[in-house]
């Protein structure tokens, strides 16, 4: 399946001959359709929330779109706390999901009224003797393993996240005796997971756990985080998953498990990739040929702009504007100018023959894009547009200039002086 | 081999009573000596200048250091030949190898005077087109592969670099056709080799060629451009370059090819790594333990800080201050905060074992450390110092605040106006 754009090159142009290569455009009715359709999929369940991980797209003009739309903010740090204030969202809207947390972070998040989503046991301790346990707390679960259809993620023995089985129950048991009333439950099983049984299966596990603790610590768990963890299609040859039969599919779960045991239990999520991933795009412009030992295109972006092909090897579908009919004859690497060999937006990709000058779309942009930005080189982070319904070109974040690149060295007076 | 740091526990907690871990100190003494060694191996060459790659560490004062040792600086962007204009680097101490150029970089090379080492033929056009091509020109070679001792260093035939030997015959021949008075030849054939035959083995390649191209094209070379490429030792079990040695072959090499042929070629190396690599270190502080399926340890950096590990799964030795003779019997993963699985300072290391508020020196981060920092997950770049031969404590580059992660949103005025 040949992925499409929601804009033409004329819209492209339009926007280019104001705007120089390279950007960001975020597709505002994309984002909006998404998370509807999300909150349709979940409709059946009162206290439903998607909380965004802010950490995918950090403007606040998303920000304020998702709130518009009903969102609360998944977050990690105090920046991203504080982005969030600075956007309205606030108190129990927010979902405060670190690891190594630092006391800063936990007194920030605290004070907002956000609900902490602790990592660990241990950090059970931490907080109390830091800045005192709130009335709401959620643990973060990791079973070691867990089946979606056929395969077994045994990788979760190794990551770094949540608490064991054993720890949870006792997370739970120690947070009741010290007096926190209300409780939820958190655990991110996978990542970017294309499979419907994803949610639902993770929804079972969750459900079952929490009559499971309901029994044996006396604790009964409000909310269920199912996390994020729901994927995109970054290959043409993938296909979305179907919202609305996982929220079906869950809901199934929850009648079988959940109903029957008297409880109600309000589904959080923590979607960023599925949430803006698809509607953002990287535009770039075709500057340099090069032909040595194999063919190559240089553009005016770089892996600072989109880090994800080198540090993941990640595959981002490109669009030639123009020549979205054209044969895909030309066999190239699509490079950026990084001193790395790893700066690379395609390997071996067959496209259409470029020409200089060439607009590049760079698909599936929206979430860890932009904000894996850095400066190596001396590059300077490019500017974040949102293209809103009525058809505005709206600029959303500027790009870098020299002064940002250097504000930190405002220590050094010789270098300020000049 | 265990490795050793100049400084001690006392030291770092003089240090860290003042500025909050984490942060990069970089040891200038240390600097300094390799500087000065590197010039002593190379001291029999008239005309060898180091241009140290800015990227590796794009700080002024490291830079002026650098600069009062008789280093030029080796540039890729507009930023970094800024920085470079702003310490009193100029002219021809500045060598300006990029790649994917644009019109703006060359415009901005030139007008300082600095010598364009061309990465590919068509930059010859695109320079004469849009800037004018100087009267110094430097070319870049990728022959494909090239054998240091017993490795056929093959991937070269992968890399988006220089020019293959029939167009850099030809760039030469074209370039002093079109008027260029001045010409180099430059070429990276490897990356951190710790080989010490790698210098003197591409020396030979590229004497050899100059002689070929003075014969063939009547085009006399002045300078050859090693690059940089000599590496060190992140492991405790490797061994350091030996750069005396490495110096003495290559002049061995120059005498039997240069000197017979009765030429005189300035030689230059582009090294950063080697630079100051070894003399920076990542200072942090451990701030929890967890034990689920293994053992972790969360300290107060970030890949955000220190990306290596991450992106390349580097090995970055790690010392627990204070612990140095303890036996290392602990295995742990020493996890920065980031809701990234790769944020990973080291990963089934055994170590002594750690206590909280224990300070963990991360060594070999003097270069593409600070430099390769980003904020993902609303992370703040840290601060760095330059630890000076008079024993002081000099902060280069304090660490990012809000209003730093913040300064690009200054166009969305309702943000701004909070």
């Amino acid at each position: 399946m040949e992925k499409t754009l929601p804009f033409t090159k004329q819209d492209a142009l339009r926007w280019t001959a104001e705007h120089p290569t390279p950007f960001y455009v975020y597709d505002e009715r994309g984002i909006e359709k998404c998370v509807t359709d999300l909150y349709k999929a979940f409709a059946w369940n009162e206290g439903f929330k998607e909380y965004f991980a802010v950490k995918a797209l950090p403007n606040p003009a998303i920000l304020r779109l998702l709130k518009s739309l009903g969102c609360g903010a998944d977050c990690a740090s105090v920046p991203e706390l504080v982005l969030c204030e600075k956007v309205g969202i606030q108190g129990e809207d927010i979902m405060f999901s670190s690891n190594e947390t630092t006391e800063t972070e936990y007194r920030t998040a605290k004070a907002m009224g956000a609900i902490l989503n602790l990592d660990d046991i241990t950090h059970i301790e931490f907080v109390e003797n830091t800045v005192g346990l709130p009335d709401t707390v959620c643990c973060r679960y990791n079973p070691g393993s867990f089946q979606i259809t056929n395969d077994i993620m045994g990788h979760l023995y190794d990551t770094k996240f949540g608490m064991t089985l054993p720890q949870l129950k006792e997370a739970y048991r120690v947070l009741k005796e010290k007096g926190v009333k209300r409780f939820g439950l958190h655990a991110m099983l996978a990542s970017c997971s294309l499979d419907d049984n994803y949610y639902p299966n993770l929804a079972r596990e969750l459900f079952r756990l929490i009559l499971e603790i309901r029994e044996e610590i006396g604790v009964t768990i409000e909310f269920v985080d199912l996390s994020g963890g729901i994927g995109i299609p970054y290959l043409p040859q993938e296909k979305p998953v179907d919202i609305m039969k996982i929220g079906a599919m869950v809901r199934e779960v929850y009648d079988q498990v959940i109903t029957p045991a008297g409880m109600k239990v309000a589904l959080f999520t923590e979607m960023g990739r599925y949430i803006t991933g698809p509607y953002g795009y990287l535009l770039t412009t075709a500057i340099h040929y090069k032909h040595i030992y194999k063919e190559y295109v240089g553009v005016d972006a770089s892996c600072c702009d989109l880090m994800r092909p080198a540090m993941y090897g990640a595959y981002h579908h490109l669009t030639v504007l123009g020549k979205e009919n054209a044969p895909k004859d030309t066999k190239v690497d699509v490079v950026g100018s990084l001193c790395e060999n790893n700066d690379k937006f395609a390997v071996d990709r067959l496209l259409p023959r470029i020409d200089l000058g060439d607009l590049l779309v760079i698909h599936d942009a929206g979430a860890h894009g932009h904000a894996m930005g850095y400066n190596y080189n001396g590059k300077l982070r490019c500017a974040e547009y949102l293209w809103k319904k009525d058809g505005s070109f709206q600029m959303i974040r500027r790009a870098e200039t020299l002064d940002d690149y250097f504000v930190t060295l405002d220590v050094d007076e010789e270098f300020s002086k000049q």
